[in-house]
């Protein structure tokens, strides 16, 4: 696992790619929910894919037909404006037709369950729910209630796969492996889809992870997923080779969690002068939209170690892959 | 009328079906208001249409050419994510261009009329205007003032078409005919548009109707339309071949207009207990949302009675139908 | 200059059209950012654009494959049903997949910049953004800092260019020139992006332009933009070709500006009293949503001598023209 992705990706247009290489693996599940039930396998498969479909957004015409007449149906119960456009964008890219539905003014407020909603919509012929929803499990009980595939596109306080798969990817594509690195998430671990997806993804892979942030943000708990913990970025930051630094999401904190955005950034903010004491190669992430002087400054977001516009771009790739092989799971 | 759909529906992609066998019947409006306006022999032939066009939605590519480089935009001056959907699906599988328009931060905020918006829209080269306006009568006023065909998809306490077609496509198809059957249709007649489209279609097909509710919500005047009225729903539960159970809109109501959510279960809602004492084959249909436990308890809305995700499907055929023959009748 | 459009104009579907006719003149711009920075003969060579556009919207199949594979992003900060519909058809017409950003309930309320947005989109593979945008000078900077092409849909109090370019390619189509006319803007020219534009746009296609509206809407110093200033409609009326009555947009208004709706239209309002001094084939444009009543009678908006559907329709060509154009000019 974490090899190097096959150069013999396809560059043409049709077939689509089959994303495979000496093995012949076959993908056969119809939803993507997490990276909690995928083997180390499937995540390398999935990597693997997206690496050939990376190769279409470079094209003059980036198109392939591989899902056309298929649709995609963007159920967004809660907003993600980001997320959206990325999913929106890799399923035109495969050809697809895109619905998108959203909570505010809909069925919901009519008093709908989430199944029915969904339910309903699938009985229009819709082919791939990408799901986003506040409450963490909801994408898994559609899955076994709808013949259609689910993706989870981050799910209450649970996981956000794709973007750990996107993470995931960049990494591989950045530092040619993953088995062996120690990677540092930075932040609010105990809210964050995105933390849990990432360490188990990571920890499938042979990466050690560690996990920093204040204590009433980072859980001793956490250790249960096979990762280490730290309250001080200074211990950690000479020995890792990834930092992922996780949004500080002030719109869902009271103020009992931590005692200033000043505080936080001197403790926990990556700088300039912090980033002189780590690898010089070291990998600075952040899954978006950052806070610019919080949780890292403008100096390191748009320097030489950030990959975090890469991280962007690969989630297309990313994303193209999964609704590819959910597709072709759910024949 | 009423006979079973031809079993010579065309396969290809092109031509697009014509929806007709014997008699070479042409249709010849460029609008589809409602059904008061429209004879026997025109709904047969929407539904005739509707037949040949549900065989695409079965298709691994789910696409067919019949109005590429048309242009529909979908006029929600009151919100509908459902109906919306609907639509927006069957003018993309028909490979039209769609483009939305809600009323929310529009031009109407800013005082612009109805028709001065949609006139606007028709100058950037817009084929079909489906328009849902709280207002009745509307459609009707666009029809006349603009080239563009218009689809009424609800307008105010009035007619909602395409309801009603795919609810009497559904009969037809459940149960082989239309003529002879006897459906009641339960809950706010009033003020419900889909229980007066529903009475003009059927009767005109030759179905008998009864309209059941409580007084307040079932005037008596209903009757010069055609059908009959009930306050009891177990009184005619064991005579009806359909129920047709409408939403109970508790976003419309005050509270005058009947006693409790839990009295008018007790009273008109569908239970496995009322179901026994009904027709063995009774088809129960619902244009949705469903509130469970309300309308209808979920054994109900979830048993093999129910043909309620039917009628989801079969709104995909009907819609591609109307968008078809409106387009075919402006030419 | 102004000269009447070329009669050459390409016919068919491959290769998109050149535009250009005797000159051999190349554009070079990968943005479209306002009238300010173009010359005269950039100016007409997107009316020249335009009008081989033009075409396409009469065809059956309303569909040129000019953008295909390429994405645009309709970047919304400032809400604009209008304009944001119209540059949706023109990107779908020439084939290109669109994506739409709004700020509401966005990563705009968690506080990213402009900048950062927009480069975050930009990596998900957007080839062209259309930025409509609260805050002048916003397309500018966007421009400098990205690789993708920037359309300026209105940016603060500053330029509006395809609302302009598409006034001034009406009034070339109904005038058969530019040149040499007398130009009447009426209305609130302090506030107006739309005036700015024409002004800029018109001074240099060799048009004289008077400015009209009462003090507090009119600065006196607008007159180093080459125009005259006028208090009075009735004063100037009789000698001008074309007037371009702005929407008054009481929703920005404190009332301290003008006494009252009633008085700005008896000053100001197009009435058919006022039409009967005018010039006898006078053109009357308004950029809409118009107030009926206010800037205009509902007789002269609708009456022969207006052209206001006129210019919606030729929006959508001219902003095909710069769709295209920003997409040639960024290779």
């Amino acid at each position: 696992m974490a090899k190097k992705a096959s150069s013999s990706s396809p560059r043409k247009a049709e077939p689509p790619p089959a994303g495979a290489d000496a093995k012949p693996f076959v993908w056969r599940r119809k939803d993507l929910l997490g990276l909690d039930e995928l083997s180390a396998e499937e995540i390398v498969h999935i990597l693997d894919t997206a690496e050939s479909f990376k190769e279409v957004s470079t094209r003059s015409i980036k198109k392939v037909p591989a899902l056309r007449g298929k649709v995609v149906a963007l159920m967004f119960f809660e907003d993600s404006t980001r997320t959206r456009m990325s999913f929106e964008l890799a399923a035109s890219r495969l050809s697809a037709d895109t619905i998108l539905f959203t909570a505010k003014g809909s069925s919901v407020a009519k008093g709908e369950t989430t199944l029915d909603t969904v339910r309903n919509i699938e009985a229009m012929g819709v082919d791939i729910f990408v799901v986003r929803h506040g409450q963490s499990g909801s994408p898994h009980m559609l899955a076994r209630q709808v013949r259609a595939s689910i993706v989870n596109a981050g799910d209450g306080q649970h996981e956000h796969p794709t973007q750990a798969l996107l993470d995931i990817f960049t990494i591989r594509q950045k530092l040619s492996r993953v088995a062996g690195l120690k990677v540092a998430i930075v932040g609010d671990i105990a809210h964050s889809r995105v933390a849990r997806s990432n360490i188990l993804g990571l920890r499938k892979l042979g990466a050690e992870v560690v996990v920093v942030g204040p204590p009433t943000l980072v859980p001793s708990a956490i250790t249960a997923m096979g990762c280490s913990v730290s309250h001080s970025l200074d211990d950690v930051l000479a020995e890792v080779d990834v930092v992922n630094m996780l949004r500080i999401q002030f719109e869902r904190f009271s103020s009992s969690l931590f005692p200033s955005v000043r505080e936080y950034h001197n403790l926990y903010g990556l700088t300039a002068a912090r980033l002189a004491r780590a690898k010089k190669d070291l990998l600075v992430m952040h899954p978006g939209p950052i806070n610019r002087g919080v949780e890292l400054t403008s100096e390191v977001a748009d320097g030489p170690n950030s990959c975090i516009l890469q991280q962007v771009t690969n989630g297309l790739a990313v994303r193209m892959a999964v609704l590819y092989l959910v597709s072709q799971g759910s024949e």
